[in-house]
């Protein structure tokens, strides 16, 4: 069985309950997440074995993260410990024409973002992977962070296993002149990649392609099968997401292989919370090659997944492929009992 | 004034509050419900007395479940203290895509299910009920309990009493072949019915009745006449729910009386909380045939009072008829004050 | 800058959480508001002072409700106490097709509505104040409230300041023959008014204008402009709301100055509270005028303003400007990050 | 089996959670008491059939505290709706050497204080009563409520019924010159009373008896006899109790009739909730008397029906007899299972 | 490192929060726990590899079993799954002379009860387990549970592991004539236990031995060596627990090997939550075993342990070997920062 | 009157209810605090007008933290607004021989600690302030944070203010050789102090002073008058605690002027939330030397508030002098009604 692990940051999400604010509310609930996390963790649910990378503080706070990781199932043998606190973040559910707000405490300070060069043995990692997940936020982080990502990424290469690489790219974190700065690790990154989630945007703005359609549809089947071919990737994946005016949300999951696209149907559902939703279409889609599934059903299940995480409180979907095939096969269902 | 007792367990309901799973959560609110419950608790709503005949074991969570049944207005004087423990059962909120979960625990092994047969003093309890109500859920639990159940029907009807029929099939209880096994006990009860609760499909897969049609009206229109012909039952009525793709669900009830089929206006609304709306549904026709209401005028509540139960918190619908009469009349009201 | 203060009691709003009743609960969510409250709330929010002339008690609930306010940012310092306690109301939360309902407690007792004539001493707190607001729920209390409110707005009025006027009827307030005892008190306010926040149901049910016409919007061209004529008012604004079938509001606003009509679009939009959703129009209002902003600006704002109010917990909407013109530039937004 | 009736106010309880205070919460738990519904509520809890004979609104809360009610096991078939509101009272709890405290809200405004003399009809009431309850808080209220509190306790008197009175001299409701105020409406009650419940301080003060001693056991001693000898009570009973410095409590019960004390030990216990606890003893007197037992098994047991009211959350202590024997018998016990 | 395993039943626990009892709430707090629970988690806490052999159902109640257990730090690879249902006890806190309850439901249908003989693979366990922690619960539950219990303690010690018991007899579960039905099955197992964790009440009631003396410590020292000698058991430990009259509890623990009895010191401390503190105890000396500290040294952290135990919420016990040591130094420590 | 400011850092307090740990539960509740917060509140419920000069970012966390100390009463009219984040820690309850622990996140980040050396206005500052509040944990900071506060203290003093200074040392946040580092910013600070808050402890560890005696109070009553001569220092004030068998804590505070100690007496109490207790004692000496009340009393009203800040939830206490001198006549007063 392929040995999976995530490398990224575990953040502590610390949410106002119901729809008030933080000035008006006193209490929080509060869960741990990141991409890597919910990636282990819905790989977990999928019955494969997903470890983390990470660095952890020794402290009550970092203990709590550990045992909320055990708790979703991921595999926290490969969790570090050192520096002195996590990344964490406010979140303030919105409502209607109300906008949800996230208020991030400093990342760049907490012990993976500060960890030391040699604080990972990365060469013994390698030898315990088969396919790393990797992701454009912790891209984002630090030089210190990019250069561990990167080695990590060649020594799994090196020894024979998979990269996988998910774009997220956020303008918050890159600041000005982000794209331009974000570029020259995009690309190093993609050097390594077997298997890409990203869509046109990502493409245009990080990468320079496709820029010349007015269509998304059209940029992304120009954009998509460049990048491809530029970087030697095996597989590319992503959603298309649009914000309906009844504040449903619609997407519409696609996979791109051997010169071929695969699209699911646009599926359309009421939003519980948005948070994590990218992990689960990526996670979905690293499984379904995992299982070598054909590739349309691969992409239906990713789409699907993606709905289910939307309806899931929490940043981490926790779903078995049995309860993604039922949401994909699309009934309104009753209570069951 | 009709006294109206209804036969039939006592569930505990415990609820993961909000959208969380069993997993996610440490909370659950509890409730006490059952069809007997309900739909005492809503006569007694409507100003009826409502009894409840059952078995609770003389526990704490026996005498809370008593003083939760005092608290919904029904008379708890008819209940027996005996056994060890209550039937209970999990419930996992849904949200859009995502379907409820219901975990039951074993009912089997309940005071109710596992009183023995001399437990009810049946003949004294007959001559103090003018309405008797029973439910095909109970029907599924064992023999014991069905002959309990057939047993107080008799007597009922032998003193000279209604009895009420709610067919509320449930597939999970009757396992491999239950309509077969089903079969000979609804026949039994119908037999003894005045009131049956039941739609085509319990028509057509318990009864084996009208089958020959495409179309769900006109299979119910082809079907409840033949039941009531059949089993000389004086009123049949029921209610088509169907579950629109916005996640609303509408809902249309029928009752059929001396040949004659009366629908009541599709109704279409968001959902609260499913579970319970069938008892409502019920307990409105029982109201409705007490007062002698216009059978129009019944069968409308009837709807009403189920469309309310969605929105309403627990299984147990607790409404004024001015209420209903006031959701009826259908107008989107703004908050009063 | 312009000094602003509103004259009107707190109420304590005692709200059942989640869409429970108060037969089903045993818990209660408490805040303070009021009209006088949200609008001088809401003006601090956009940057003004705003404090609030009423009389609280001496007790443990008058300190909270007195902290409550200083949290909301309204300036406490023109608040006089003495009195016994509070008004009060419960909320139960509708959901649906089933409304909400509120309950009052005895508002006529309260400290606000029992203070003698002498309690305040209307000539000093004249000289504090540019712009005054009051409302027409005040005016519904009693007679010794009245001339409290009556004599404020003469008095600020003859110190140079202005009057804002809620209309703001409540039926249940004035009792049977309502609106033919409300007209002389709300006619004497009017002829005191710079700015009146109404539509045409106040100018014809409490003034008796504009009844000729069939159509909201007509009634409300026509009688508009002849309630500014007669009691020389320099703008009035207001809002017509619908209650759609799938239990959205919309609302659309209007101002009215110089003989000429503005309105704002129809916003449409799901309602998670929707009292204060008034408040938050005239604050915005009053805001754009003390801002001198175009009035097409300003009814947009207020319109916008009003929307969010209907998505924010509590009776009190609390908003930057810069969030009500996000809200008004209308993107349907994902969550920020 | 002997009718139980209390005439009296029910109140709502508006609790801050925990130990914070109004000014630092915003959550309230809720609860319907007074002395009337303890001592029903008690007594139902021991078997017997206690009825409260009140007034309560036609609103949303006074349906919450009649479902309240039924919950504890009150019975509410004497109770009439009418007038506006309940009376209330917030409580925040202390801790250690910080008081708790008590805000209540217009008691005077309530429909039981409100309710007009005609409301009850006495004769009937009084032909359904074998022991009525009543309480010094109910005679503090106004002369309209004490004038039909007299004429129940003289038709129940007539009717053949006994009567108790449980002092209960609060001075906050009687407020100057308190004592001179109540003595009248004191002394015409216990005239008609067959069951007082009093300290030497009640005797004292309100009466005028007993003041010749220092030490309060000597007060008792000398002024309980007299009072039972002026008035012709049958029996009169009482605690004693001492506030500790570790914050401890301790009580001693005692119990007069014909010529005799008897007094339980001193139990000394911690405490929860304070509130309610004479009107458990109170409860367990008159049990006791009910079931004739032997005067020293009677004081003993409502000795310890007030200690375990201490440690019961809310105003109402609902034990059986055995929980309250097992408590008497002094062990000291570890959880059982 | 040494593989230990325990072999036993998961609860859910379901506990009323505060002190409020089921009657009055409408909330409870899960978890879930069970002897083996505890043993391994605290086990893992001090970095030990804890298994846990047990059997649970597949439903949303069990999966919430696993992923509370992997919180805890318990190794999850053993579980079996199958049957339908958890057992479950409702939980009440007590305060001062007020007990706590506790109410089970039928823990003999829970899956691990009802497993079937074949159920788990006994010669592949032992194979994988160093130390095998039995406790006197399970070997209540039934004969099906007995057999697989002996069989599994038979195969370890084949296999050369180590056998622990703790003999935690309950007589609620054994009944009538319980010591003489349990006496066969505790010989049975002693026969196999290398640690027995029991005090002088087991050797005397349950095995017949020291019957002769009047005081405890007299009782324990006659009977635990005769036990141990009979037996061929390496060591016994257990503890003395006195109950104050401030509810304050106090500890003594005992070790005895090779002819010695260790006694800890006594520890006198408030109770938090009593439940799992014997199985902190046993856990601790099964740690100090492993470990081969002296034998004072484990015998004093274990009454710590047990102490802390006390002072936690939950059943399980989670500390480090640190915080014990911290606590056996007995500090009144005051807040670190 | 006396315009009073404190000059320090707000943390957020993110605290575990209950007696959970971070582990175990998944709620927190939160407040802000800081000593400059809990003086200037405190000061605020004594009736002083209390202003906080601090930094505060301008994200949602820094408006919260701004209503939440508009709802304390503190002044927030001198608060400057930048940075990035506020300080947090987390903390977990104890219970009895449990120890509480807090966790901090980093606090050298934060807006306060990384304001620019021109952020405040100094010049300007000092004009509007007459007695200004310091604190050793401020001093702990950073270079930027002391020059800061020295700078401020020098412009205060310059123009004619006082200065209080609580030497609060922390040893965690001075690190290694903290005394040593510690000592040139202490003695530059207090020779600009006019009160100071210390003990034995601080003169000895940080100053040298009084090192001579064994006794506490010989080193107190030597090292004191030593300190206060050498700054020249007007008054010095503190306290002695003791930590109690049975987990009560005991204080006894003392005041130091013009060569004469006078102490309040030994106060024990239990401890409900022990941290802010120190500026409880610090905020009443600072109103008794404001108020000029003789300092037997002021020292005996400090000790009591300190007393009382225990009993509170949170960090900050707030009591009107009436309550403190309430406390301090030192009744165990029943509830009151």
């Amino acid at each position: 069985m392929p040995r999976i692990a995530a490398f990224g940051e575990v953040m502590m999400r610390l949410q106002v309950p119901g729809h008030g604010t933080l000035v008006q509310s006193n209490r929080l609930e509060y869960s741990f997440s990141g991409s890597g996390v919910n990636v282990t963790a819905a790989l977990a649910g999928y019955g494969h074995n997903g470890a983390l990378i990470t660095t952890l503080p020794e402290t009550p706070v970092g203990e709590a993260a550990i045992a909320y990781l055990r708790k979703l199932g991921v595999d926290t043998s490969l969790i570090y410990r050192g520096g002195k606190q996590l990344g964490m973040y406010f979140l303030e559910n919105g409502f209607g024409a109300r906008p949800g707000r996230v208020t991030y405490t400093d990342r760049l300070g907490s012990s993976f973002n500060t960890a030391e060069a040699g604080n990972y043995d990365m060469v013994a990692l390698a030898s315990r992977i088969d396919v790393l997940h990797l992701c454009g936020i912790t891209l984002a982080m630090n030089e210190g962070v990019r250069n561990q990502m990167k080695r990590l990424a060649a020594e799994v290469k090196s020894a024979g296993g998979k990269v996988v690489f998910d774009c997220n790219y956020r303008p918050a974190l890159w600041g000005a002149d982000g794209y331009a700065k974000a570029r020259p690790h995009y690309e190093e990154l993609l050097e390594l990649t077997d298997l890409v989630l990203m869509n046109e945007k990502d493409a245009q703005f990080i990468l320079g392609f496709g820029t010349g359609e007015y269509d998304r549809m059209a940029q992304l089947k120009q954009a998509i099968p460049e990048v491809v071919e530029r970087f030697e990737i095996g597989t590319a994946a992503g959603t298309h997401r649009e914000i309906n005016a009844d504040h449903t949300h619609s997407l519409t999951g696609y996979i791109y292989q051997q010169g071929t696209f695969l699209f699911s149907r646009k599926l359309t559902f009421p939003v519980y919370d948005r948070i994590g939703a990218g992990d689960a279409f990526a996670s979905a889609v690293i499984h379904g090659e995992l299982q070598q599934y054909p590739q349309q059903q691969t992409v239906n299940m990713a789409a699907a997944a993606a709905m289910l995480a939307h309806t899931t409180q929490g940043d981490t979907a926790l779903f078995t492929e049995s309860e993604v095939l039922r949401a994909l096969s699309d009934h309104t269902v009753d209570v069951e009992r």
